[in-house]
């Protein structure tokens, strides 16, 4: 799962805690992880509480296989979810 | 494809133009889009030109089929590379 989001400033911080419990932080706005069809349920039912549906934004794509699945870095490193949950 | 940069404030918008030339801007830093792995090349090429390797980064997740993708989003919907190329 890749969970991106983009939210006003005011609740950025609300945004890393709720995102942070579930998945590995990638980047500024962006995070990794693999996780149930019930967790990713509790994950979007705190993200909802949080986020007003009008400014903020969240986009979340789910891939059942990392079968096809690159993943290709430019610049500084960031951590991947491989190296917390895979290895 | 999908990329994802976290890039200096001063060098946004230099990679904002280089990914909307090859891609659909979904959210601030994200993109989306279909591309052979020869355009990507050409892409990768570019960014490393106009970025700083010490202070900017770029996460590149490629998948080779749409087969096990899945897309979800809440609050503000943004535009997917869907809907631009698919349909």
């Amino acid at each position: 799962m890749i969970l991106v989001y983009d939210a006003n400033e005011k609740r950025v911080q609300k945004f890393l805690k709720v995102c942070r419990k579930y998945l590995v932080h990638v980047q500024r706005s962006v995070f990794e992880g693999e996780m149930t069809e019930a967790q990713l349920r509790y994950l979007i039912n705190e993200l909802e509480n949080i986020m007003d549906e009008n400014e903020d934004s969240v986009v979340i794509y789910k891939f059942r296989t990392k079968k096809y699945y690159e993943r290709e870095t430019l610049g500084v490193e960031k951590p991947s979810s491989e190296e917390f949950i895979f290895s």
